[in-house]
């Protein structure tokens, strides 16, 4: 079971809970148990599991990265002046995996999945495969 | 196959090596080539596949990521106080995947699978997946 | 469905566009739909998805990198003098998981799939497992 969720983000840096769209692809798989892979189709952005019950856990996240990691100062930018988001991909990596149990995402309680944009606004797209029985 | 292990951690930062608790589900699963999902179930805390051999590497990696993201500087921290640990769990990710093969974790000779604490003590949940047949 | 891919690198910092040899295996398999998961045997070494159309990314990603995590200032490195390659690899994850449709790997448009080795030159191995239908 493989589906893909456009995403479209608004600003450079953004969080976009997509935790609903994913639950949703989950049920439609009538898989029962096994693992959820959320795959950015990108190499601006990425996926993070985060909570999301406080939004400025986003914000600091944001900012945190941003410290991290500098704009404008690296050999790419020279070509597209957005290399601070391909390393920051790097970083982060492109996926998470989740567990299913009882066709559902088995997240912890403040757990959310968040599209993670890093050079937007963007029209983006993630792709969601499940796996199991 | 799918299940829980509990882990207790005693101190703020902190490797716990799971790698035979990990194996032991895994030895369980009967599954013979596939793949093995190592879940954090929190935000404040991740999974990290490390060399276990010289425990000093443990404290590095702690001391670095002590470096990268300062404690107590957020805006998360006037509400709870553990940004950090957020900011941190979000760069490491929820999760690592390892391949399983003739029934046994496939790990590499100086890889252990652990859980990292970065907000204890706590107690703590890992959910461990088996994939494959 | 799984097997190992041989990587020789031959500098201390390298990228390794693998992606041709982890496509092959994914033919070889014939797996249709599922996911393909990419992994690193080695404590001082990664996966790395990103952009491979303009390699001063890979240039940029290495020196990030060694920006934020400095040499030879580590506890390990009174043992072994690559605690920064340990801390590194714990940062970026031991491996990454990619879609897989059409029997073939899933990427985006601008998407490779790289070996980063942070303590070469070494002579490394890649495990690659295919799970689905």
């Amino acid at each position: 079971m493989q589906e893909m969720i456009p995403v479209s983000s608004s600003e450079k840096h953004e969080f976009i809970d997509i935790t609903p769209q994913v639950q949703s692809i989950v049920r439609k798989s009538k898989i029962n148990e096994g693992m959820c892979h959320v795959y950015s189709m990108h190499t601006s952005a990425s996926i993070v599991i985060n909570e999301n019950a406080d939004p400025s856990i986003c914000l600091d996240t944001i900012d945190a990265f941003g410290m991290l990691v500098k704009e404008g100062v690296w050999r790419h930018d020279k070509v597209d002046g957005n290399a601070d988001a391909h390393i920051k991909a790097a970083m982060l990596g492109a996926s998470q995996t989740i567990p299913v149990k009882d066709n559902k995402l088995l997240l912890g309680t403040w757990q959310a999945v968040s599209f993670f944009e890093l050079d937007g606004p963007r029209s983006r797209k993630v792709c969601v495969t499940v796996v199991g029985k």
